[in-house]
């Protein structure tokens, strides 16, 4: 089965968890509408790229980790999304989670989506109940504090942000927990893809923030000039508009570097590749050079 | 060390690791304000002593589960009080975390102890590795979707919600994670333990129900006469007041019943004795029978 499919299958069977018929129905519609349809699905691909460089011999607990990556993504756009943060209405095109169900259920489907998604982690371990701790603690450095997603969108609440912690732990932190949880879930050796999450999720971010400085609304189906307006770090703040692109460059010629030889390694280099074109199109790059 | 101690130290060893030099200083401040000084502790009061009633072979992972259920009932609370959701300024007689931290960072704090929660488990987990998949589980179940905390408030968004799902959602599941957690951290049959954790949870929302009903806002530390306010179940409602102290005695009588032949049964027996003192004050008894 393709990858895609097998993370499609795998969110499907976790969110099916938490509906039924004893189930609030409207937070069971909240928590399918915050996971479907999905965007590019980039973390749990990566985490199960890097499972399958690694022998990919628990292929179900892969798929568990990577879903779990992506619930926990999800998670945080769902919050992110609320009045009292970024007060978003649209989030990938359509109404947000709290623009259909109102602010109380969409607190609580993001609540749910992280405790299911440790919940689906360890449900997958039966077979390898060695690597449950480590994939659970990972998973958690990747979102919670003092250096995961939490704390990256607290960083937001304090005067002078540091941009190098901030950036790490918004975006990198799940970046990271992708690769690392990746390699445990097929027993590798997560330190050895730490470098390729982190890199990928520096390079995320400034992507991000190229998108967020140049482009306009209809393109990114979000909010633009976000950041200028909340007084958050930004890669073209702090390096202009062409520094940034070649910092975007490097920082994909460094992924793909970090890459250890692997039986897996020529896909995953082409997930790289793609990713990279996906995170700096074409027009971005022309406009830095003009 | 007395039981009381353990808690408090596995809770600070737990928020301990959301703070430090490279922490975002207000998440951190709000997580602490979200802990300390707690409550009554009784959900990891109770998952310790079925814990050391099973035998206590591993302490430290009998802690980090008490730890990781009390946790879950701080972000709840927390999440509960937000403007969005009860707009409490009020908790435990002083003010709210999103009162003194502002609503973002009180939504992190939440989202952060949720994930801090699973973190600690899996962290104390080293010794007895094949416990960590179950208790990972049931603790989910306690505060997930469909059955657990999350749905309990969801229920809360339905226009009829079914009295008995909505009280064991809300109330009864965290209990019954709290013994079945204790249980399983000593390697004890987890089942054998539900029914105490059930008939203590229904007792604690009946108990809860009689406060909103008959005290002054001074007595409960928080504002009081919600239920019939938000239109929300309340055993005083369905019962009666006498209806729902009998309840409540009926129920207390069951749970202690409920508890196995062990070694540790007498002290179990206190605890319950001396919560459900806590939960039936001798005022509203008397009130029930004038």
């Amino acid at each position: 089965m393709e990858s895609g499919e097998r993370i499609e299958r795998a969110l499907a069977q976790a969110v099916n968890r938490t509906g039924g018929e004893h189930a609030p129905p409207k937070l069971a519609a909240a928590i399918r509408h915050s996971v479907f349809p999905g965007g590019a699905r980039v973390r749990p691909r990566l985490s199960l790229a890097v499972a399958e460089a690694c022998g990919g011999d628990q292929p179900g607990l892969a798929d568990a980790a990577a879903a779990a990556i992506e619930l926990l993504h999800c998670a945080s756009l769902v919050h992110d999304d609320l009045p009292c943060f970024d007060d978003a209405e649209i989030r990938r095109g359509r109404p947000s989670v709290h623009a259909v169900f109102g602010a109380p259920l969409a607190l609580l489907a993001g609540d749910a989506l992280i405790v299911l998604a440790f919940e689906i982690v360890a449900d997958a371990a039966h077979e390898a109940p060695l690597r449950l701790a480590p994939l659970i603690g990972t998973i958690a450095r990747g979102v919670g504090a003092p250096a995961g997603i939490a704390a990256g969108q607290a960083w937001e609440s304090e005067p002078n942000p540091p941009p190098e912690q901030y950036r790490c732990a918004k975006t990198g932190a799940l970046f990271v927990a992708a690769t690392m949880a990746g390699a445990l879930a097929s027993g590798g050796d997560p330190m050895a893809w730490h470098a390729l999450g982190y890199r990928l999720g520096e390079a995320y971010q400034v992507a991000d923030d190229l998108l967020d400085a140049v482009s306009s609304a209809t393109e990114t189906d979000k909010p633009v000039g976000r950041d200028a307006v909340l007084g958050r770090p930004n890669a073209v703040a702090e390096l202009g508009l062409s520094g940034a692109v070649r910092r975007l460059e490097s920082l994909i010629a460094m992924a793909m570097d970090s890459i250890p030889a692997c039986p897996g390694e020529q896909n995953l280099r082409e997930l790289v590749r793609l990713q990279a074109l996906r995170l700096a199109p074409k027009r971005l790059l022309e406009s830095a050079a003009a």
